[in-house]
């Protein structure tokens, strides 16, 4: 059994850093977040890993190569890799290291603070690279584990059974599509598919009328189980890297024509966005609160998915947002609004869970594989984390700020989601942003 | 529009190889044949590609390195690499030209024969090495592309709605698990999961009692298009390498609890065996059929699953067949007794249309991935290629040569699938074996 990862000094409100941005109350990345991420300088340099400070990323490359990780030289080696996949697969202890270490540099006082070489070679402006993935995907799960969520898509495709039994007992979950997650930033083509209309006598091959988006959050993979090895519950958690939001882009109506009986694929498949930034698990560490409670009368969960620390520090509180941008706001310079906002510490099933679940038949998790929560929604009707559910399918279309009106996701239209901790006695971290915008279908 | 692959001199049935045992009239790999693989010599030896020849291997980096390939820069590159995405990555005529050398190269009287150095450092024999993975599966997609299969299931399952109204539409597919793709021979361990029976009032985390096998066929997936860019069903055919045998373990009592409403997921995702040898979309060219004809009053293919060469020779006659050996009947020396053999040309949908309706939407696919048909059963009772099917769901268990009974898997029992090609007037060519033997669960 493991102890969750505790606050420490690195997680202390009163720690500044002399990266001035980073002091600012409003900024996503204070010294005490440090999330992980991989960028280009320039279009013909090549990928490179970096943490997030305020404004600034810490080149974490040049960090290894001026001797700031001498110390670590597993951690060192794997910082100058192309994507975070060899830091994903270091033990939980690495990553703890990295982090302490990087704290220690960044903070006001340091030797850092005056190299001259550091602030020239590992210092680079948010502004003026370009984010790409931070990992290669071997595997992409997507779960469905927010029980608000399936019980209103439940009863809008099976009005007569909502929910359907095995949820209070199984985490479900399906494979997607590793080869088409794409970076916030990078915009996201009308998929065409089979649509068939209530009515229509046959299916047609046409532009998706329904594209939708889905707020999640994903944890990707640490380390390995071999193949046959399942992972206990109470070991779960230190097989979380840290976690992303995501944009599970979904088309509903060719969803609810092809998938049954083996679940969605090509609606689901022709993107997903993944914000650039991952929030290490360390870094969560004083935003973990007890699992959900389960309402009175739900079965409590088989023993291979329930463990002391799942309960008592299972649940993660972060809060999630879907903004949205059309391009007639744009062009009236009215700003993003908001669509929705939920609490992840709501979920059902907690990521712990998930991870246990999944390797509950032994199947081998890799480093950098990627497991997404399912939408985010909350029980109340501002808190649904996709169109499907806060239009109800399309009857209730939303009123924007600039009088148009929504069912579904139209071309031009951005779907901006943040997401952020926040307790009492702590500095504020945020995840940054996941951003796409929709682009016309391609012609037939 | 491009034609497919025309049968040619590498076909013609009088070639004769110097490699003796490619030339005895019962082997898979006839020189006709040249499928692709990756080896290790030894323990310590790093991965090889090597093409199968008889019973020997014939190693194309060591060709390589001999300057057999010097008129091909690109494939004798790809051919150093521990896997086969590179070869998969260049054009269909690339192929084309290294089947052509190899071919003329191993053919009776080529200069290659009296070479001794090749014969020394480019040969090996099959029985002295350990296959390995052909690829570096990005994404693996399993199918559901037999009628018959989807049928039989589907009375199983939906008493009331056997086959669903999208299923002569919409080639139904859904993502699977690349972590766990394993090749021919690895032990299988039998897995654990939640189980429910009909009348219990909750689940248990047990070792299954319903393992299964499905007996399929995969393509591996050549060249790239990108996100956004559907492949027309008139250029399918260039996106696909070659075939292989593919074993999708599945276990029916977890799946039957999980699988709704996103599809089956830990109750596929534990192991899929392959089998380690590519037969090549130009070895298959005399062996196209057109496409299985659609029973009277069946709609025709929408327009982006149509086209005049997938009718004429979207079809591909393989028979695939599965053979199952017991512990006992090892004990006893009882050969493998077959269970079932079907005809691949019998598909309702072909390969083609599944790579078209895979990229409809934009989707990606990449070198290397592998598209798996579904499980390949015919209409009659002997050409099921599942024992879900075969027993229905255990309500009719098989007698085996030993005297056992089957209903499902059971420790010990070893699942050995098979298949080629045969016309008259051609060399018959094989696509050697996928095999696979069950061990027990872990502890719990």
């Amino acid at each position: 059994m493991t102890a969750p990862a505790r606050p420490d000094a690195t997680h202390d409100p009163a720690l500044a850093s002399w990266v001035e941005s980073a002091n600012r109350p409003d900024t996503d990345f204070p010294i005490q977040n440090l999330p992980l991420g991989v960028f280009r300088r320039g279009e013909g340099d090549g990928p490179r890993i970096g943490i997030a400070i305020g404004e600034e990323i810490l080149d974490l490359a040049a960090c290894a190569e001026l001797g700031y990780l001498d110390e670590l030289p597993d951690v060192a080696r794997a910082c100058t890799a192309p994507v975070l996949n060899d830091l994903m697969a270091l033990p939980a202890a690495a990553r703890g290291e990295l982090r302490r270490s990087v704290s220690a540099l960044l903070r006001r006082g340091s030797a850092a603070e005056s190299d001259r070489r550091l602030r020239a070679r590992g210092l680079v402006p948010q502004a003026t690279v370009t984010m790409v993935l931070p990992a290669a995907v071997g595997d992409y799960t997507d779960f469905y584990a927010s029980i608000f969520h399936a019980t209103n898509v439940g009863s809008m495709f099976r009005p007569d059974h909502p929910l359907l039994p095995n949820y209070k007992w199984v985490p479900i979950g399906y494979h997607g599509r590793a080869s088409s997650i794409v970076v916030s930033g990078v915009p996201v083509r009308r998929p065409r598919g089979q649509i068939k209309a209530p009515d229509a006598p046959a299916p047609e091959y046409l532009p998706t009328r329904q594209l939708d988006y889905e707020l999640e959050l994903a944890a990707w993979v640490a380390g390995s189980n071999p193949l046959g090895e399942p992972v206990p519950i109470e070991r779960a958690e230190e097989r979380i890297f840290g976690v992303s939001l995501l944009n599970d882009w979904s088309a509903r109506d060719i969803q609810s024509w092809e998938y049954q009986p083996l679940g969605p694929f090509l609606a689901k498949n022709f993107a997903t966005s993944i914000a650039p930034w991952v929030v290490t698990w360390e870094a969560l560490a004083p935003f973990r609160v007890p699992a959900a409670p389960r309402p009175e009368g739900d079965p409590p969960p088989l023993a291979y998915l329930d463990g002391a620390t799942n309960r008592s520090h299972g649940g993660l509180a972060v809060t999630l947002e879907v903004r949205l941008s059309t391009a007639r706001m744009r062009e009236r310079g009215i700003p993003p609004c908001r669509l929705s906002r939920a609490e992840f510490g709501e979920m059902y099933w907690t990521l712990a869970q998930l991870v246990a679940h999944h390797a509950s038949n032994g199947c081998n998790l890799r480093p950098g594989d990627l497991l997404a929560s399912g939408t985010v929604s909350g029980p109340e009707a501002d808190q649904r984390g996709c169109l499907l559910e806060l239009t109800w399918r399309g009857a209730h279309p939303l009123r924007l700020p600039s009088g148009e009106e929504r069912r579904f996701l139209e071309d031009g239209d951005e779907v901006i989601m943040t997401g952020w901790c926040e307790r009492p006695g702590l500095r504020r971290i945020g995840l940054g942003e996941c951003r796409g915008r929709v682009i016309p279908a391609p012609p037939a």
